[in-house]
């Protein structure tokens, strides 16, 4: 088997290359670090990798729109996998730093938000020092150390950094304080993303995700559309609308549906959407995360399906009725 | 092609026969007739006749329960063709009686029903002689006449009879008065029964007929059967409750859907009713007598059936997206 | 309180009469025994009775399209009661006469239908004399006794009848066989039937029937009206289509929901039905037979109604959000 | 009439002042420029101003989370109207600055994403400078020219930077391209928040904004809402998922429907989610930008719910049927 390059929002050290890690380590596949989202899909668009792991939810802040938007339109890519990583950072800051010292935290603007009443209960009026990723204070702050040692980390435009736990091995840093999070169960959820054809077979836990338009501005779009799953007894675990972008009031949807797409009920469910709708693409069938089977409803197994279309075919050629 | 066995609800001169001419006239056709509809539809499954030609519904009384009941169990029978004929009932009576002399009218208790206000207007007072078929009067009076002349007349329990326009003209009768209906535009419809496997082909402006058994006796059963021919865009052009039989409060649907069963969305609607209700019978697929095509709905005519199906063969190999 | 008058399908011996000797015994009430359903209701609305007792629906034949009809429209009638009656016949004769001797049975169309299987199996064979009521050979074959004796019995046109039990005590008739009925667990259901205005007072488990003429021929139209009940949470009993007459493929429909006009959920499913359709006639709220309670789904109780008025009321005048 | 504190995103220059602007100018209203959406939602909470104004949608981005997340949780806050700002930039640098000269492009990210193509078509190759808000560079710039002349431009860490067409005017600036903005209808869409009990009277062209919880993580929750909107003729024109935040798969939904609280129709629907959801919040009724009257089907008008609900009171207490 080939040694696989995945692209991801690197640098080392991310929350995203810690959902790498769950797929591949570093010594069993080539990781390819990108500045952002958009890059790493674009990798895999171009060839230059054969994989992209890119964050596509979060507890706090919803759907990860870059992600959902670089995946709704453009050449077709498909999810093969997903992956949980808990959201937890570490306060960072040079030696000798102590809380009291705090008063500009380097973060990203998520990290900062999903932080916020941590930071207002132990450091209030600390300002906000926006990084460009989770990493790169840790990173900023690692050089200065290296280049000059403690007390050249005055120079920098913050005092202590919210970054993530796989960033302090990576860069060697001493934690201020660990577990930091608002939320103790907040998650982000990731996914493996690779070229179409690379399907992977069902499980029994699998989950679909689907982008669709709604036919028309209608009331009653989003119901029908609604109705084609729930005629062919197919759930939805996730929709989110999404502007399509072209003027306000037309939106995209982002469905994760309960099955695989070679399941009887979710084949039809998305025959339907593809008759009636103006646009439908199928980003992949995988593994949940959370392995939890799909609720299949009377009447809706696949030898169910099997059963009436061999029916259906009797009853056409006078054989049953 | 071998002359065919009709039974159907006789004498001659019923308004029956008038349907089965539209189909067969006497001299293409054996005519077999029989008592009731439960005969005719016998005749059918032993082998007696080939067809059977019956009453299924009229504009006054609804859908014919007798016809309903035999068609939705026992063995499978199908429809082939529907037929409609006009109402309307002629009195007739034995010569010389005048519409003074007229104080017991025999009829059946639907022709009776059918033209009640203009008995009311006409013969106000008249008793109701009930018969057991709306020609047995018009042939117990020609009978009476033939044997015993004008005056054997007075020997019956009626002094005229409501019959229709074909006994007149079978029975040699002179009419009393003619188009007698209350409502100008009622009418029957009949239907040609035979055989499964004898299913016409596709004409542009079919029906097709079912019977169906809900899941359960929850709300929503009902809504929700409706629903799987929504989701498929087929329209209903009838449907009727039947009692079951073994309990108040539980019900068969007959159902005339507007298509054809080798129609896609009507396949994978009925399929959707045979995955999902505990009773489906398909009772045929036929040409409407009013030539009225379906409405097509977005993405339900049949190539979009066949491209969405398409579409998903080559997602699920990969190929497409 | 007065003795009320109440109009019945007799004579005496009825099935009919024992359901009103379920309301009202004879020394309580005026009983006014009319030829057919339609005179009974007639004469409740003519002011010759208080009351009417109908029959409105039969295991075995559904409906009573007689009564439904006459109620759907007219001058307004209200049920006000429900009553079960089963549904099992006395064959009687004259005395001496042996079920090997039966050959022509006189029985009312309905009471034939029902008998069907067990004069099959017990009478093969014998002959259907239709009779005008089930009561009607009762009176014959007791007039004729009394009249002439045993052998007078000879010149009838039946050598025995299917009567219901009543009749064989109210005129002294001799049972050949009892329980006559293909189906042991078959009953009619009956109503009482006054004028609006007197509704009874809600009891818990109550059914609230309907008359409902669908907004146009669409496609849609009876699934939107039952979505006006499933909004609601209201759950039906029964649903009847009924041709309205002046066409083919027009139908009213009959309905009994579950529950009490006075409910909340109730009243605005039928204020729903009243602003979307052309015809709504409220036919009654009245104790179901059965004694069997509504099902309240989440957030229908009269309290819920309540509380989400208050809070609308609260949001409107800015004192809620 | 008192002038009124205004809260907003400043400083002066933004995207968000300029849809102040039409609402209040400057010497009508005081201005009270806030760091964030969330500083300005939380000024009017805590009574420092008396409205904010926020925005709440773009074309390119979708649902301003920060927005949404604070109006649906917390102290109630209603919307009492919405202006549309078009999103196009101006491209400022210091006097004598060539497009040729850019390679390092200061921009807020959103900012950043709505040019990218031309970013990509007139300076390939340019670096992405992250700035805190839209008009931090412009500020910054104008700082540095004002203190130190052309030259002291090359001190910062940018060539040019993307700014909102105000802020040029602002600070005085020369602009080095103007319109930029990928799409070229792209716009925002802001709304006045204030608090409750300031809802404005319906103009016949208002929309009404709500937050809703689905009952349970069920298969068909969602669809159950919607149907609560159709089932009394309400159509929605928009509907956002945004994650409550506790665990992935739990959504809150922020809706948007045609029509005002005071519509009847209206009013029953958002009755019929406060009986069925368990959480729903009511977020203003207020006029369209756009001025678009509500589509009103049949039987759904103020008159229709007026009439039909004194046709149920006149039912219940027998005066109608």
């Amino acid at each position: 088997m080939p040694v696989l390059r995945y692209a991801y929002l690197g640098p080392a050290g991310t929350f995203t290359e810690e959902a790498l890690r769950q797929v591949a380590g570093p010594e069993d596949a080539h990781y390819l670090p990108q500045t952002d989202v958009g890059s790493a899909l674009a990798a895999v668009r171009s060839g230059d990798a054969d994989r992209a792991v890119v964050a596509i939810e979060s507890t706090a802040e919803g759907g990860v729109t870059a992600t959902l938007d670089a995946l709704a339109t453009g050449t077709p890519l498909v999810l093969l996998r997903e992956m949980l990583v808990p959201v937890q950072f570490t306060l960072v800051a040079a030696p000798g730093t102590a809380l009291a010292d705090v008063r500009r935290v380097s973060a990203h603007p998520h990290a900062w938000v999903q932080c916020r009443r941590w930071l207002a209960a132990t450091l209030p009026g600390a300002v906000h020092v926006p990084a460009t990723s989770n990493t790169a204070p840790a990173a900023m702050l690692a050089d200065t150390l290296t280049a000059g040692g403690p007390d050249a980390a005055a120079s920098l435009a913050f005092d202590a950094a919210l970054v993530p736990p796989a960033a302090v091995r990576t860069y060697g840093l001493a934690p201020l304080a660990e577990h930091v999070a608002d939320n103790p169960s907040a998650q982000t959820r990731f996914v493996v993303v690779g070229h179409p054809g690379e399907v992977p077979p069902p499980t029994g836990t699998d989950k679909t995700t689907l982008v669709v338009h709604l036919p028309d501005n209608e009331a009653g779009a989003l119901l029908a559309m609604l109705e084609q799953f729930a005629a062919r007894g197919v759930n939805l675990s996730r929709i989110e609308s999404r502007p399509i972008g072209d003027a306000l009031g037309r939106y995209s949807f982002s469905i994760d549906a309960e099955g695989h797409i070679t399941d009887e009920r979710m084949g039809e469910a998305i025959m339907g959407l593809r008759r009636r709708c103006p646009y439908v693409r199928f980003l992949g069938s995988y593994p949940r995360a959370d392995a939890v089977a799909p609720t299949v409803h009377l009447g809706t197994a696949d030898e169910d399906f099997v059963a009436a279309r061999d029916w259906l075919r009797r009853v056409r050629t006078g054989e049953a009725t």
